[in-house]
Order: C-alpha cells, then structure tokens, then sequence
C-alpha cells in the first residue's frame, strides 16, 4: 500500500471528468482473449454479435482472434479465431463497411507471420497487435515492421510486464521506442498490478512513446478486482489505446469490461445499450461452459504475481470451491 | 472521465507502496451491511466464523450489526443483528477477550439511542458508528455526544453523499468536523463514484477532519466493481478507517473485499488466510440465496446515481438475466 501522498492538483481532480478525450480509442477483444478459455472455438453467431455490436456502440477497433501457426495450434482443435484467415473474417463482416477498424494479434514465436499475414489490399484487416515477452523482442520488432511493409496499423503489446525487471524494461521500451508500431501496450497479464504501479509504468511508457510519436496501450486482468480500475488509472495518466472485452471475457478473471469502460468513457461515440444487449444474450450465456471472471483462485494467482495456468487447472475441479484455501497453501508452498 | 493530468510526484507512484501506514485501521463490516440483504437473520455460526476470522486476521473493528429501534424493525421479522443487544453480542463473543475492537451502528432516526446504547461499561461495544443523512445531521451530532458520553469511541458516516450538493457538504462537514467523533465518512451508498471523484471528497474531507484532529473513512459499494479500487485511492488520498466485508457481502453489489484490501495493506499484522477460510466455508455458502455481488442490474443503478432498491426488486424476478436491456431502458425513462 501507498503512504499519503500530496494532492493532485484540484484541475485534474474535478474539473475535466465531465469531458472526453478524442484521441482516445477503444479496442474491442472479446473475441480474441476470451478464445483462451474455449481454443478460440466460438460460434459464429457470436462473434457476429460482437462485431454488429461494436459497430453500433461506436467501439474503434475489434480484434477478432490471433494469426498464430497451425503447425502450433492444430485445426482440428483449434477454431477459426485462433487463425483469423480472411475467408472466416469476411463470412461475419464481408468487407467490413463500417467504420469499425477489424484487428489481428499475432504472437512472436507462434506466427508464420510472413506467410500467414496478407498484404493490406487482400485482407479485411487494419491493425496486426504484435505480442512479446521481453525476450522476443528482435523477432517483435522484425514483425512490426513486416506488417508495416504490407500496409498494416501496427502496436506492439509487452506482455507480462509485472515480472519484468526495471532494467530490462528501460532497454525495451527504448528499443519498442524506434520501431513503426502506432502504440506500446502495457500489458499486466497476471492482474496483479495496483494502481500505484500502472501510474508509474504508464508514465515511463509514455516518456519513451512519446519520444518518438507514439501512443501508449493497457490492457488489464481482473485478478485483483482491478481491470477497470486500472484502465482508468492509465486513461488519467495519458494512455490512448485501451483494450476491454464484452463481460470482462477473457483468460481466468477476465478483462476489462466494456460496458463499464463505454460508460465512464463521455465521447457520446460510445453508446452502452447495443453492448449490453449482446451480453445479455449471446456473452452472459456462454459464462457457465467457460468460466472466465473475477475469483478467489485467480485472485491468489494474482497476489503472488503467477501466470493464471495453475488456477484455470484447479478450477477444472468440480469441488474447487471447497478447496480454496488449500490452493492458496499450495501456491505459498511454491513461491 | 478525465483528461490527461500531470504526473504524481516520482515518491507517491513506486518509493514507498512495499511498506505500510501503521495509523491505518480496518473495519469489517459483513454482517451489518450483509444484514442489508437477509433482514439481518445471521446464524450465530456465521457471525462467530466472521469474529474469529476477524481476531486472526487482525482485523480492527468489527461492526456486529445495527443499534436500531424495535418499534420500527419488528423482531419478529428481523434478526438480532439488527438491535445488536448486549446479550446476543456475548453469546458469541463472551466479554471479547481479544484486540479486536467491537462496533454497531445506529441511524439517524431509525434508533432509540438514548435507551439502548447502554454505558460503555455495561457492554462489549466499543464504537459506535452513527450513520446520517444530510437533513439528519443536527440529530446524528446529538447522538454522536449522547455515545461519547457514555463512554464510547464513535465515527459519523455521512451517507448518499453522491447525490449532496457542494455548498450542502461543505456546511454539513463543518459541523461535523466539530463533533466529537474520532472519524468522518465518505459513503459511495449507491456505488456511482469514479476514483477522481474519491479523489476530490477525501481530500475535501480531510481539509475539514484534519482541522479538529479527526480522521476521514471510506465505506464503498461494488455497483461499478470499483468498491476495491475506489477503497485504495481513498487510502492513497490519506483515508485511516476503512470499510470492507469477507467476500464483498453487502447490499446489492457489495463493499470492499476483505480479502482483497488485506493482501493490499502491508502492515504484518493482516493476515489473509484466516478470512479465506471464513470466506470458503461461512459466506460463500450463503451467496446463492443472499445474491450480493456485481450485476448488471446494480451497474445500471450505479451508472444513474440511483438506490439500488430499483435493482434489488428487478432482480427477485427469475427471468431478471434475460430482461437487462429492458430494465436500463426502464431505469433511462425515469430518469
């Protein structure tokens, strides 16, 4: 926890909420973080849904799935959205006429990036999000500027960054700093950052983004109960890129939820209603079978700074619930 | 939401959140505000796994439950969490041969305080926690003195304080600030306010509490799940009492989590498997018949500044999930 701090000053304190910032912009992805709770294997009216819905809540970009190998990620387990190719893009949103901007996250390591990402002109596509942990970041950037090259918006999201160590991340960002990327993420994969600590890695981000143009991303878990609270930290602190998902879906605790974000959000863009409308019909039902959302196993995951694989695993059983301290014992065993 | 603010000093942001605030108190509330949900009917086991847990966490205070009038609550129809009597509270606790310290509240003119807040010596209370409308507070500073004067330790809790005007709550804090009481509240009753909103009432609070010596307290509400977050920025801002429940139970979406604000606060004399445990056996159970937690209906109601008594009567309904849509619309005609 914080000692007491001095006051903001009363300016940022009350009397610009009531506004909205225009830069900023919304990036749906539903779709492609809450395919790691179900092999990316959603029906197509669902993501049909998602994407209408985006359409009509104003939302800026939707990321409809990776483009990750499948010499990796079999086809035959794995669903279209793990993929991403533009013939299942264009069965749900033809050539997209909206104004909606279509995304694509592709991982180092996990991407026949150079084959499996088209040219501009043939795909659907607007945005490839690069994804890295600190030790890919050569192949991160060789991606970046290979989507640059075939016409693509590009970001770079650093994943896992709460394992990271300062130096390490100051080499990064500097490197992140020089590439074509239009936005560095900063990515708390484990939800285990407080406030405190996005305000501080937020203002880093963007001392080096800003240097070279760039724009700063979040994109936040809800281990701790803190998804959206944290998205609103780093919108204080000057991040314009920020992700959430229709009913917080996504891996283990889930993400920022958007109908909450297009709520705080003023831009009168965003409108909430067609949101909700499609979590109430085609998100909230699928929440028995997969299981995303705040809870206590993820919770611990998120106090002790883990990946959330050792939770999602425990609550595969079926009297999890009675076991909850048990698996808190676990954990501490095996800091 | 907000726009871009100048960055916090280095010192607030990453020097000094890895130690603790040892003037920092926490105080549970679970079966008081839990007792919003169930007309106050605990079974005695739950109320002594809530103590207990209370004791072994470390825990400051626990609030029992209510000091209200039995003219107005009918024993018959609500439990003895209501009236917290002097023998009901030492058939679970004895005389409370323990650290940690007991409290119940008493509204503004829902309790016969005179008669039944006995002397401090005659029972196992220690503060008593006098909750006030704005229009009330001219009878909640006579029972602030009437409980000082019989020997206890008391807060005010100024409640709705989302729907007061400024020139009202500033007078309302000065008079307050002259009081007895050794703490003044913020309370978010209907779970609407954003951290920059926590951010300006604390301060503004703190303004008036620090000039006669008092400390500021924060009770927060889940309706926007940032009951946690909203807990912690008030911390930041300098709050020293703060409100929180075993797994959030509370009216509709629920409080701060005890769980979650325990793992925050640094200070060693938290402990947080103690409440995990109570959380897994004692609470939990009773979530499916109770339906405290974050909901759509309890956001929506949240979004609009609203009582949650719109949401809590929507969602007796057994077809409520299917029916969202239907109630924000509802909720926007009345607005």
């Amino acid at each position: 926890m914080s000692n007491e701090k001095t006051e903001k000053s009363p300016k940022s304190a009350h009397n610009s909420w009531v506004g909205f910032r225009k830069e900023l912009k919304v990036v749906d992805c539903t779709i492609r973080d809450g395919g790691l709770m179900n092999n990316s294997n959603f029906d197509d009216k669902v993501v049909k849904a998602v994407y209408d819905a985006c359409v009509a809540g104003g939302v800026d970009y939707m990321e409809l799935g990776y483009k990750n190998s499948d010499k990796i990620f079999s086809p035959s387990e794995y669903g279209a959205w793990r993929f991403c190719k533009e013939d299942d893009i264009r069965r749900i949103v033809g050539e997209n006429p909206s104004d909606l901007k279509l995304a694509a996250m592709a991982d180092a390591e996990k991407s026949d990036y150079k084959t499996d990402i088209l040219p501009k002109e043939n795909s659907p596509l607007d945005l490839i999000r690069v994804a890295t942990y600190v030790h890919q970041i050569p192949l991160a950037l060789d991606m970046v500027q290979d989507a640059i090259d075939k016409g693509y918006e590009t970001t770079v999201n650093l994943m896992a960054v709460s394992t990271v160590t300062e130096r390490e991340l100051d080499e990064s960002l500097e490197l992140l700093a020089e590439c074509g990327a239009k936005a560095i993420y900063l990515v708390d994969s484990f939800g285990s950052l407080y406030s405190e600590q996005i305000h501080y890695m937020i203002n880093k981000y963007l001392r080096f983004a800003r240097s070279t143009g760039k724009e700063v991303g979040i994109h936040a878990h809800n281990n701790l109960q803190l998804a959206f609270s944290n998205t609103i930290e780093a919108i204080i602190c000057g991040a314009n890129m920020v992700d959430a998902t229709f009913a917080g879906l996504g891996r283990g605790a889930g993400n920022c939820p958007m109908e909450l974000l297009l709520n705080f959000l003023h831009n009168p863009k965003y409108r909430v209603r067609p949101v909700l409308a499609a979590v109430q019909n085609d998100i909230e039902p699928m929440r028995a079978k997969l299981g995303w959302g705040f809870d206590y196993p993820y919770m611990i995951t998120g106090f002790l700074n883990r990946h959330p694989r050792d939770a999602m695993k425990f609550n595969e059983s079926p009297d999890a619930k009675d076991h909850i301290v048990d698996f808190y014992d676990d954990m501490l065993k095996n800091v």
